[in-house]
C-alpha cells in the first residue's frame, strides 16, 4: 500500500484525493492546504485522514511514500523539490515548473535520488488520446499533416498566469505524447480583455521538423465550452470532440491526391476520396484514475512514467517559447534560440 | 426589367443564373463559359437564354444592362473592367480581383462611369450576419472584443490561389461589414500538404485599432465542413453555426467582470456572469436572392451597395497583407505599410 | 426523350418540374395547375413549358407520355385513373388514393392497360434508404427487432387529412421497403389541438408476423423538424438521421446476450457488447431525381418499379388501419379484417 | 445531524452514500447489502461507516434516523414498512412499490406514525424540471397540449420488471409533478426481444382529463443513450434535452393559430408563428444532492415532500395501468377502473 500526501485541496486537489480512495494500491494518509475552509471540506469527504495547514508538515512525515503537488503552478518547484530530497516519489500538476530551469532542475533532483518524477498530463491518460495513439502507430492516419485544437470556455480566469500555461499545456501535453516530430519554431498572438490582467485568449502555431503543423485556440472567455481537436493525416483524419460522451473518436477515410492521370496532372486537378467515418470504442475509465493506478504502478516496478519529468519540460519549454512569441505579435520563436538561452 | 449576363457558368454562375430566375426584376439574357460543357448544362436547365463561348459577346451585347462576374479570381479585373467600359453594371464574385492595384482601378472605372460595382460578398446578404450586425449596431454585444471563425472541409483545392483568397475572404467581407474599427496589422501562418500547390491550411489573426482581435482558421483539407464562428463582445457573445439548419445564431447572456468589492480585487478575483441563451428568429430566405435582388434595386434607385467597390477593395488589402505575413511565417504585416507599397 | 406532364404546381409540384430538368431522358411539355398565381410562377422559372389550369387538356394531350400527379390526396384517384386510360404513364405523390379500394382500381387499371402506375415513395430513393436496405440484406443488423421513428416539425397544417396521412405515411413506404415480414395489426393514438380540424399529432405502434414492431411519432406541432429513426437489430443497430448533413446514417456494433456462462444463465445475467460505430458514405444525390430516372428507366425497359402500385397499395391500407385504430384510442386493428372489410 | 442508514449499495446506493457525505444535517451511519463484494466497496470509500449484511440491523438500530431504500423494487415494500414501524423516515428509490395496494399501506403507515415517507423520484428535483414547472406555472407555456418523451438506452436489463417500471416511472414522476390535470386513460404497446425475459422495449399514450397527451418511448436496447422530451403548449413549446451539457431547456415562441381572417378561415388555413428561441439558464447542482438537502429539510420541518408517498402511489397506479394495456396490446386501460380494482 502506498500512502499519499495531498498538497494542495482547491480545484483539482479534491478530484486527487477522491480517485485515490479509488486505488486499490493508494491510501490517502494526509491533505495539506493553506485555507483551513479547504480543509474543512476535506475532512468532511475523508473523516479518517490527516489534514495540516503547511505543507512542510506532510513532506516531513515519514509515514508518507508519495505527493502529489496540486497547488498554484508558482508553488510547485519548492514542493516538489522538498518532496523529492525528503525521498518522496512526486506527481506534479501540470505545467510542471513556472519556468525552464525549474524544470531541469526537478529532472535531475529525481534521477539523483532515484525517485519517480511525474506530471500531471492528464490527457494523455484518457481513453481517447490513448486511441488517437494507436491509430497513429499502427499507421492508420498515414504521415501527420496537422493538430488544429479549440479549447475555450468561460471562466477559470487566473492571476499568475495566462491562458497559454493553463489551457494550451493540455494540447503541448498531448502533442508531446502522440508527435513523434520534433516542435522548430513556434507562433503565437494573444490579447487580453480585462486590463491589467494576464491575456485570456491565444492562438499558437507550431512548426515541426517534419512540415506537420499544430494549431490552437485557447480562450478563458468564450459562450460555452469547446474542446474539439481535428487531426489531418495523409491517409486518414480525426475529430476528437472531448465534450461528447458518446463518440469522441471519429475517424474519417477521408483525403486528397493529385491523380496519376497524365491529362488531369496537366490540369493540376486533386481528386478527393471521400470514404466512411468510423468510431472506435473508447475506454470510458476515468483518467485521472487510471494515471493514479499508473504511477502507483511505476512506483512498484521502476517502469518510466508515460508522462515522466522530461515530458514535463518538454512541456514548459512550448509554453515558454509559445509565451515569449505572443510578446512579439506572431513572430515566430525557434525553439533551439529557447534552448541556448535557457 | 433588367437584362443580365453571366459569364462563368462553372461552380458559382449556375447558382447565379438560377437565383436570378427567381428576381422578379431581372431577365437572364446569356450566359457565358470557355466549356461547351458547361454551356450545354446551361442550355438544358435555361432553354430560351442565349449562349456564348466568348465572354467579348456578352459584354458587347447592347441588350444587356448588367453583368455577373463568375469566373476564376484571374479574370475577374480583365472582364468587370472591359464590362464598366461598355457601360454596364457590374457584380464581381468575391474576392474582387488578385491584387490591389486592380481594385483599386475598378473602383474608379465604376466611379467614372457612374456604373454600379458590386461585389458578391455573399455572406453578408445573409439573415444571420444581418442579425449580428443589427446585435452590435444596437449594443447588445458592447464592445466587441473578438471574431473567432472556423471555416474548413474537404475540397475545393484550388490552382491560382490559396486558401486564404478563397476562404478567408469570407471571413473578411463579414468582417468588413460587421466591424466599425480598422485592421492595423495581421499575422499568418500556414502549410500545404500536397507538393506543389498553393497552402490549402492557414491560421491568421488580425489586430484591429481598437485592440479587438480577429483570428481564422481556414483548411482545405478537413474531414468535414465546419463555419463556425465565436464573437465575444464586452455584453454578451455569439455562436453562429452557419451549418446548423435551424438555430444558427446564438446570443449568450454572458461574461466575466472585475468584482468591485474591495476585498475580491484586492484577490484579483473575476466574477462570471453565466445567463441565458437566446437565438433570435432568422430569415431563411437564400442570400444569393437577397443580394440580387439589392444589386437590382440600388442600379434602379442610384443607392450605394452594401458591398460595394470598396468593400471589395478592402477585404483584397487584407488578403494580400495576410499573404505576405503567411510567407514570414506569422511576423506580422502593418497594414499601413501595404498600403504605401501597393 | 420522354414527355411529362406535371399536374399540381402548389408545394410539391415545383420540386418535380425543376427535377425533371435534370433528367436527361425527361421533358416537361406541360404543368397545369387551378391556381393562375400558381401558373405565373411556373411560367417565370420555365418560360418554354406549356401552361394550363384543367388537368384534363393535359391527360388529353397526345404530345405527352407520361404524367405526374402532385395535387391534393383527394384528387390523385380521378386524376391518375384519367391518365391511365388515355394511356399515359403514371407517377402518383404520396399517399397513392386515399382509401383501398381506390388503390386497387389504379393497379388494375394499369395492369389491364400495361401502363407504368408508380407511387412516389420519395424516401425509398434516397441513399440513406438504399444504404439500410442494403445492410439489412446483407444481414449486417441480424433479424430486425424494431423501426422507432420520430417524424415531426411545425407546419402543413392539412384540411383534408389527419397528420397520419400526411407524415406517417413515409415512414409506412420506408417499412414496406426495409422490412421482409407482414404487418399483422396496428395501434394508434391521436390528438388534435386545433378545434374542428383533423388530428395533428399521433403515435402508432405497427405488430409484424415475425414479432418485429414498428413505433411512429408524427406530429405536425413541435418545436423543431425532427426526422430520426432507430433501427434495432439481433446483431447491429441503426440511427438514421435525415436532418444530419453529413452522416445520416450510423450503424453501431452494439447489442445484447443471454450469456451461456450456466452461472450467468441462473443469475439471469444479461451481457452487452458496446463495440465500434460506423457511418457508412452515403450518396448525396438528390431522392427526387433518382426516382424520376428511375421512373423514365422502367417506362423504357418495361421493369417493375421499387415503388409500383402495390406497394402504394399496402401503404393505403397501414393508413386506413392507422387511422380506424386512432378512433379507437389504441385498440388495435387486424390488417386481415381490414383486408375482409375493403 | 441526521444520522442515516443506507439499505442497499448495488447501483444506485453507492449514489445516495457520497451524496449524503455532502450534505450539512447527514451523516451515514451504516450501510447494509446482502454482499459482502459490496460492502467491500463501500468499506474502502467509507472506511468511517458501519457495514451490515441484514438490513433488519440497521432498521433496528436507534441510533439511525432516516433510512434510505436502495433495493430492487420488490423489497421496498417490507423494509420500507419496517423502517416505519421502527419509528425512521423514509425515503424510497422509485417506483416505490411493486403493486398499488403496497403503495397504499406504506402512506398509511407513515400517515399513522407521523414519519415521513419520500419516494426517490430524482428528475423532479432537477434544474431542467423545476425550471419546466416555472414555465408551466407562470404561464409561459400557455395550456399544455402534449409531453412526448425518449428515454432510451443499452442495459441495465432487469429481471424483475418489464422496461415500463424502470424508465416509464420516471416519465410518470415528471408528469405528475408538471400535469394539474389527471390521468384517464393508458395505452401501452410493448416487446421483448430477448425469450423468457420481461418487455424491453414500450410505447405508451396517456390521455389526460383535460384532453393533453403524454406519450413516452422507453427502450433498453437502443444504440445510444437519449434523454429527450417534447413539450407543447398553446403559447410556447420546449424541448427538454438532458443528455445536454449546457442547454438543457429550449423553449420556442413557436405555434399556430386559426386565423380571424375571414377569408383565411374559409379556407381553414393555419397560420404559424415562428418567434425566437430561448435558454433559460438551468443549476447545474446534482439533483440527487437538492433531494436529500430537501429529505433533511422536511425532516426537521414537518413540511409535506415535494415527492411525497402519494405521488409515489400515483405513479404506482399509472405504472400498473400501463402493463395491464401492454399485455392487451394497445387496449386502452381506464384510471378509474384500475382504482376501483386494486
Amino acid at each position: 500500500m502506498i500512502r499519499f500526501g495531498v498538497i494542495g485541496y482547491g480545484y483539482w486537489g479534491p478530484n486527487i484525493a477522491r480517485a485515490l480512495m479509488e486505488v486499490d494500491a493508494a491510501a490517502v494518509h494526509a491533505i495539506a492546504d493553506v485555507s483551513s475552509e479547504a480543509l474543512g471540506r476535506a475532512g468532511k469527504r475523508h473523516p479518517s485522514v490527516l489534514l495540516q495547514s503547511d505543507w512542510r508538515e506532510v513532506v516531513a512525515d515519514p509515514a508518507i511514500d508519495a505527493i502529489v503537488v496540486a497547488t498554484p503552478v508558482n508553488h510547485h518547484f519548492e514542493i516538489a523539490l522538498a518532496a523529492l530530497r525528503a525521498g518522496k516519489h512526486v506527481l506534479v500538476e501540470k505545467p510542471m515548473t513556472a519556468d525552464v530551469g525549474q524544470a531541469w532542475r526537478l529532472v535531475e533532483e529525481a534521477r539523483r535520488r532515484s525517485r519517480v518524477l511525474m506530471v500531471d498530463h492528464t490527457f494523455v491518460y484518457t481513453g481517447a488520446v490513448q486511441a488517437i495513439h494507436g491509430l497513429i502507430e499502427t499507421g492508420h492516419l498515414g504521415d501527420l499533416y496537422y493538430y488544429d485544437s479549440i479549447r475555450v470556455n468561460l471562466g477559470n480566469f487566473q492571476n499568475d498566469v495566462n491562458v497559454i500555461w493553463d489551457l494550451a499545456a493540455h494540447d503541448f501535453a498531448i502533442l508531446d505524447f502522440l508527435s513523434s516530430s520534433r516542435p522548430m519554431a513556434i507562433s503565437a498572438t494573444a490579447a487580453g480583455f480585462l486590463s491589467d490582467r494576464p491575456e485570456n485568449m491565444a492562438h499558437l502555431s507550431v512548426y515541426y521538423e517534419d512540415g506537420s503543423m499544430a494549431n490552437l485556440n485557447v480562450n478563458w472567455l468564450a459562450p460555452i465550452k469547446v474542446r474539439q481537436v481535428l487531426l489531418g493525416g495523409s491517409r486518414r483524419m480525426v475529430i476528437y470532440d472531448d465534450m461528447e460522451t458518446s463518440e469522441k473518436v471519429k475517424v474519417y477515410d477521408r483525403g486528397v491526391t493529385l491523380s496519376d492521370d497524365p491529362e488531369a496532372v496537366q490540369m493540376r486537378r486533386v481528386s478527393y476520396r471521400v470514404g466512411d467515418m468510423w468510431a472506435p470504442v473508447i475506454s470510458a475509465k476515468e483518467a485521472l484514475l487510471t494515471e493514479l493506478e499508473h504511477f502507483c504502478s511505476v512506483i512498484e516496478t521502476g517502469a518510466a512514467p508515460m508522462s515522466d519529468g522530461l515530458s514535463g519540460l518538454r512541456v514548459v519549454e512550448m509554453l515558454s517559447a509559445a509565451s515569449h512569441s505572443m510578446r512579439l505579435r506572431g513572430q515566430p520563436v525557434e525553439m533551439h534560440e529557447l534552448r541556448k538561452a535557457s
